[in-house]
């Protein structure tokens, strides 16, 4: 609305301060913060998550109903309150970041109260219970997999669910629920979508957020399904296995309510459909709607699909062919432990087939050369645009091109060459921000490493783990392998400060530091 | 000299085919070819060396005479050869890479002549001696320090001189030999000295490349000289222990010739001089011909000194910290193994203060924490300019900045923002080749990973020894520990591969692939 031409040249009207306060006090009373809102929202979801893990529970185990009711009921009514109480209001970019890592941050913390009330981790009120409540409830939302727990055979069955839900929400939940959210409180999303979920500007499918979180959704959805059905069809999962396991599947996240993970299943079909929905759920979601709405061409004219399909053919290849040589395995020990762990890493999904510490699946026993390309595949990760974690394919492709292009430059000086990327050149403030974003992973991992190993962990088991963590992996190396528990792993302030890169990581690290610039003046640090 | 303006207007002059082919048999014949010409000096050079070591070694213990006389008249003849039958031509840029490269490849292949000829290393004839005597001799020449001996008694006094001498030829010989020399040829060497010995453009002393050269040998000759004096004053050297140390020292190589290096002196005096020199080698040898001709005050108006110093500082305080927390030494041996391996490690030098496997300055056994300094530190190495390796500390300092600007893009995204070091500004052309080198380093350093865990090292150890080959540190982790032999740590294939990191991060990864460009049309790979 543009204000009419023709206004009379009067001063505005002044309104008393009596005025104002009756017009506060007769309209209801909003506490102005878009934060909060997004807050109670979730925690809303979450509320209704746990409610139907209660429900669960109560007709299976009935272990820990309660406490599942009283998280429910604690969430759901602070929830409710903040939703209610509060409205939204415009946002500049430092405060979208902000409430993006807040909504994260206080949802992880929340999302641990199940595990405290249930008593899932031992310690009845030691910093070990709660390092670890507050550790699993991370690693679930950031969809990250690694696990404190040790006994999967105490926690109810609801409780457990609980636990694969935690990152079905958090997997994609988190970054589409809030990109969907934002706009429908008028507060345009656009900003988080390119931080939160960085996709080819020409995938963007539509103008409006709400939409494509809408389009994204029901992929999510439909693969979730899909993969619940298919898993509950073959011979093997019985349909809380295969929900279970649907969850932390599309999500990538790798939770399993088994201790031996898939290998619990002892079954080589399972196998096969949960490797096909892990490379799935790797793949720019706007892939998929694009396949499923018109044709699957869609993903062969993909520059980034094509190389994460390569790269995990090739690694799955390399990793087969290391262990047949190295690794007294059979051909057929080899492909099995080989391919599901390329791809269970390369997909950031943290899955594991082996059948318990030492055997021929857990990797690290391997010889160093297949682990070293397994923590290659942890820092490449999926596609933009996907549930996936680590440094992202299209990242790892404009790095890749801006290094030729180097070598190019330092050949013939005063050649124009723009990077491509497909059909699109990529503009040079993307090139420069996604280098950014290279130099502060390796920093993060270095840090990360040094820190882990100042606190006691090998260099490899510190290098795996950090580099995992940020990735929103799950397993690492050494001692912290796919058959291990964080909690014996590592100490519990190392657990602490992986649980920190796994928001990191998920947050895609810009996200974090930018969300930290409005809090420097309190330290006296004005940013210039 | 321009040409008389007043040239008359007749035509040129045009000799015959007969006449040119009379003028080319009566003046002398001479191969055009400047890498050729480049080699036969370099080569006249070493063995005007391998002469002096002969005279040491017949002189002293008189067991490797032979071997150098025999390996003096081979190297000499050859080089003297090619350098009266060939001439220098002009080169395009790719041919000065060529140049380089293939002189640094021929010396080092020609400098395993003497270990071979006086059967230094056990195996008579087989590959094993062979890989070894290369592998030395690349260690040396690339400045490096790694070993592959074992045995340090059975050679003589002269051979082990002449160990010595590669790495002070290498460490900045060959830089600053090639840089003086090809303008001695009429080719500008300005092109090399931005690839080979990258300097602040305003630290170009003089635009004359041979004046910047004889500038640099002058004070890499002063600092060895008064190294050697210093060393042979004080209780322990001798003068022989003195000039041998002083050759590796201001070289930033490392090699010693005893097998415990620096610990066989069992002296701290010997090792705070040590300390002094190391930190002087990895300093711009720019800066210290400003500080000798003007005022010491230009070292602390370099940005890159001042991070320098600050780095080793830090790094020194904190793995002493850790030494003291974590490991059970008293704070004297802490400081005593902390400050002198970080400043080895850090100067990318490499020598060794521990007495022996498994005693407190072997860092191999300190906790993870201390040993991950010690890594990053390999990477980070010294300034440019001087004769350390690793990345440089200004490569380092120009991608920080970039990275902290890469954040503020992210949040103002329309500001310009230049790149500034110091009172300087980073052309962007600049920081893309410093991004592209930081690429091509991650990348060689994680390939030499793969290779060298798929050829059975542990993940340290090759992790470890990558870094350390491409740096030109020496020491790496794990099996290739301060007091390790490369000959048992690392079989025959590993080794050749390490040599190849060493060269191809002594000629900082972009000479090497430019060095190629040109043979790709051998093998049908035209470059676009």
């Amino acid at each position: 609305m543009t204000p009419p031409m023709t206004l009379p040249m009067t001063p505005p009207m002044t309104t008393s301060r009596t005025e104002q306060v009756l017009a506060l006090t007769t309209q209801k009373w909003k506490y102005r913060s878009t934060t909060a809102h997004v807050i109670g929202i979730v925690f809303t979801a979450i509320a209704v998550g746990m409610l139907l893990c209660a429900v669960l529970e109560w007709l299976s185990t009935n272990r820990d109903t309660n406490a599942l009711l009283l998280a429910a009921a604690i969430i759901g009514g602070s929830g409710l309150g903040l939703w209610r109480f509060s409205e939204s209001s415009e946002l500049n970019t430092s405060q979208v970041f902000g409430t993006v890592g807040w909504t994260l941050i206080l949802t992880t913390l929340a999302g641990a109260l199940p595990y405290l009330l249930a008593g899932t981790f031992a310690g009845n009120g030691t910093s070990e219970e709660v390092v670890n409540s507050i550790f699993e409830s991370v690693s679930g939302y950031s969809g990250t997999g690694a696990t404190a727990m040790v006994d999967f055979d105490t926690p109810g069955r609801g409780l457990l669910m609980y636990r694969q839900l935690t990152q079905w929400f958090g997997g994609m939940g988190v970054v589409v629920l809030a990109v969907a959210v934002l706009p429908f409180l008028g507060v345009g999303g656009l900003q988080l979508l390119s931080t939160e979920a960085p996709g080819h500007s020409s995938d963007r499918l539509t103008p409006r957020v709400s939409e494509t979180a809408r389009r994204l959704w029901l992929v999510y959805i439909a693969l979730t399904v899909a993969s619940a059905l298919i898993l509950w069809m073959v011979p093997g999962p019985s349909l809380y296995d295969a929900v279970a396991h649907s969850l932390t599947l599309v999500s990538t996240g790798g939770f399993s309510p088994y201790g031996e993970s898939i290998s619990h299943f002892q079954s080589s079909l399972v196998e096969i459909i949960v490797l096909a929905f892990m490379v799935l759920g790797g793949v720019n979601f706007a892939l998929h709607w694009r396949a499923l709405t018109g044709s699957v061409g869609a993903y062969w004219r993909d520059s980034e699909f094509k190389s994460y399909m390569m790269t995990l053919a090739l690694a799955s290849a390399t990793v087969v062919t290391l262990l047949w040589l190295f690794d007294d395995l059979s051909i057929r020990q080899a492909l099995r432990a080989g391919v599901f762990n390329a791809i269970s890493l390369g997909t950031s999904t943290g899955y594991s087939n082996a059948s318990g510490s030492g055997t021929f699946s857990d990797y690290v026993t391997w010889a160093a050369g297949a682990q070293f390309v397994l923590l290659f595949l942890m820092v490449v990760g999926g596609c933009t645009g996907s549930t996936a974690g680590g440094m992202k394919m299209m990242r790892i492709q404009v790095l890749g091109i801006a290094t030729l292009r180097s070598v190019r430059h330092a050949q013939t000086p005063r050649m124009i060459l723009p990077v491509r990327l497909g059909t699109m050149t990529v503009p040079e403030r993307i090139v420069s921000r996604m280098v950014g974003f290279f130099l502060l992973y390796v920093l993060l991992a270095v840090c990360g490493t040094i820190v882990l190993t100042a606190l006691g962990s090998h260099l490899d088991t510190a290098l795996g783990a950090s580099i995992s963590a940020l990735g929103n992996m799950g397993p690492a190396l050494g001692d912290a392998g796919p058959t291990a528990s964080y909690s014996q792993a590592f100490s519990q302030p190392a657990r602490l400060v992986l649980a920190g890169l796994m928001i990191i990581g998920r947050l895609e690290i810009m996200t974090v530091l930018l969300m930290v610039v409005p809090y420097l003046r309190y330290v006296g640090v004005q940013p210039r």
